[in-house]
């Protein structure tokens, strides 16, 4: 069943926007009664049957429709610092959605030689596979922050992934389940330390993300795994 | 430090080939007494120095050597069907080796679109990954194999991961630890209901890999990172 994401619906009755309107009319060639799927980004998952096919403003119904669809038992918001290469960055958005996360930040460290994102398109990533992997819920971007700025606002259960030297835990050993938890993980060069100073003086557990030496997207991907498969 | 795959190595002396000796020379700019870090694929990880810096035929001397490097407790193949778009399938021969893996086929399932891979082109994504992570152990990449001919000759461990309807375990409950496993990873259209009923004939343990609806590689790679968090 074709699915379409519509953050904007309330109520029974959807207008799409022109563009779906055509994308749903003219590319797909919906018919009237035909049924297609909604997801509002926010829990909700619809069933709707076309009542007005209009390659310009196509009107839908609701027929169905669940609240909280697969919300999960936790939540994990995982700041990253921006790949050099932002296909990299792009790749670990795609596959933390599909896998499960909620808020992602990119920070802006040290040692980062990216300093800013393209939020809209990296927006447009997570939204299709949002779609493709059928998530109600839409994780939430952040615009880029500095990592000075940003460590100060942690609440709940946090962590910091580095490569120096000095006690590491694991997150199976540390976490407390069905909690909130912050991930940070740093650039290609890694936390500077000063930035792990910080992150210490500000409650963040360092973990180590196993014994491979990992590139940052792979290592937010893993502590993104890590969170996921013990909570389940 | 500097690394280059090496094989071919054997005893205390290596002799570059004309390109890695032009790389060595000419682009990394190294010189005599200069040291580099070697691995075989095998295990081995060496510490060499620069004895005749020449850009055609660079002569080493190793002057330390480590034997069965980050060895694994377990041996993990996992069979997938390679992706409609290759990237996808080279990207998850880069985590998988980033992550721990040690042999990967490719199946060419009932619903397969692509039936055939370039295992050139793949062998190279995975020795780069194995010199970016720093594996003395190179992943196996075998030729592509009909599912049929291939389910007949699995050994040890093993499981398939299908989005049908019907009794699923999860690893975490299933697996003995620090085992031999292979686990199969049906094409975008998932497996066939005949090559299921063959896998369960073959003793293959049907597993879940959670809620989410993964895309191909995605489901390969979440696999391989349950394997090796289990048996960590």
């Amino acid at each position: 069943m074709h699915l379409f994401y519509t953050p904007d619906i309330s109520g029974n009755e959807y207008l799409m926007n022109p563009d779906e309107s055509k994308h749903c009319i003219r590319v797909l060639r919906l018919q009237k009664d035909d049924v297609v799927r909604l997801i509002d980004g926010r829990g909700g998952l619809f069933e709707a049957v076309i009542v007005t096919p209009d390659p310009k403003r196509t009107q839908l119904k609701v027929v169905n429709e669940t609240r909280e669809y697969q919300k999960r038992n936790h939540n994990l918001h995982i700041a990253i610092a921006p790949t050099k290469n932002m296909e990299r960055l792009e790749w670990f958005l795609e596959k933390a959605t599909e896998i499960g996360i909620d808020e992602i930040s990119p920070i802006i460290c040290d040692r980062s030689e990216r300093k800013e994102v393209k939020k809209e398109r990296l927006d447009k990533v997570i939204t299709s596979a949002v779609k493709q992997s059928l998530k109600a819920y839409h994780p939430k971007l952040n615009e880029a922050i500095k990592y000075k700025d940003f460590i100060k606002q942690l609440t709940g259960q946090r962590y910091i992934a580095h490569c120096m030297d000095g006690e590491k835990g694991q997150l199976k050993d540390l976490i407390v389940l069905e909690d909130s938890y912050t991930i940070l993980i740093g650039p290609e060069g890694d936390f500077s330390p000063d930035e792990l100073e910080l992150a210490l003086k500000c409650q963040c557990m360092p973990i180590s993300l196993g014994n491979s030496r990992l590139r940052t997207e792979t290592a937010a991907l893993e502590a993104c795994f890590e969170i996921n498969f013990l909570n389940r």
